[in-house]
């Protein structure tokens, strides 16, 4: 059932076979759909998530009322407001499936255990939290010096079955912009690639 | 020396008398001015930097030649390419001083070799990431939902030193607009001060 995360966790570092099975036991299974809430805003976050398929999104709702995206994860990613988790207070955020879903989790009241019992754990998150800053430098940097039409023609050419997949205004708030504009962007992309 | 590196490890894990000197005799020390540069685009990021003292930033060069700041780094905090660091491959980014700063550096030939003999550095590091990433991601939203007015107020409000402490220019490239807009909102700032 938890194939893939014991997967993703041998591309990065080693884990013996005792390990495995202190893992396996503590790891929650759940199957979500996309009026589930695997955290709400004013909540503290519970759960280090992990995607084993479907897709799932971390946002904040603004004072004007509307989603603002953050964060997508699919499957073979880990998702969570780890400010919250780790620190016990209420989230400002929600995460919520994309899609019906299937996720691994490692619970708070599990977690520091985990990283004591499985020392390389810390390993594994500290080489994932890299990666998670260094990709959110860098989306940040898309957001400051890319015009928005520049972002999404970058955003489909790096990520294509990602914009198949979800909702046009899903990818217009995590990209910056209004579906208004997105649906124009496509339009001329559909005119440019017919040309 | 790095009497400030090892108190700031030490909020976070505990490091014993063996593992601390293991790490001092591998750090190293470098005191650098404005003119000097810790990393420049194109090449391989060879350290993890520690300011002691000072401040130092991140940034790029964009298409029309000005720079972006995406990262600034005060006494106490961590900053690299941690991609570049990682996979041995050429920097995007810049990292200079702002000012005269004394930095400690983990280099990239000692970097594996200690994460091995001082195992609690991945777990220093690990939420060290983890905050980095958290606070990449409130600025992400900052920048997606915020005006430019509220952004820079807000940084004010929460950071008044650090704006005392910076040039003007590099502050509004790291919030995202030009000088000349930071200027016209000084001035009302000082304008409504003395209302």
């Amino acid at each position: 059932m938890f194939e893939m995360l014991f997967e993703h966790l041998a591309r990065f570092v080693h884990i013996n076979e005792q390990e495995r099975e202190i893992l396996q036991a503590r790891l929650r299974y759940k199957k979500v759909s996309k009026k589930d809430f695997l955290l709400k805003q004013g909540q503290i976050c519970t759960g280090n998530f992990f995607v084993l398929s479907g897709c799932v999104r971390l946002y904040s709702i603004t004072d004007n009322g509307t989603e603002q995206i953050l964060q997508f994860a699919i499957s073979g990613w880990w998702i969570s407001d780890y400010h919250s988790f780790q620190n016990n207070i209420p989230s400002t955020y929600n995460i919520q499936p994309v899609e019906d879903s299937e996720i691994a989790i490692i619970t708070r009241s599990d977690s520091d255990e985990l990283f004591q019992q499985i020392p390389v754990l810390n390993n594994y998150f500290r080489l994932l939290m890299q990666r998670a800053y260094t990709a959110a430098l860098r989306k940040m940097e898309l957001l400051l010096v890319t015009s928005a039409e520049d972002r999404y023609f970058q955003f489909v050419n790096n990520y294509p079955e990602f914009v198949q997949r979800v909702p046009q205004y899903m990818l217009a708030s995590f990209l910056g912009f209004t579906p208004e504009f997105l649906s124009m962007l496509r339009a001329k992309g559909r005119s440019a690639n017919h040309s």
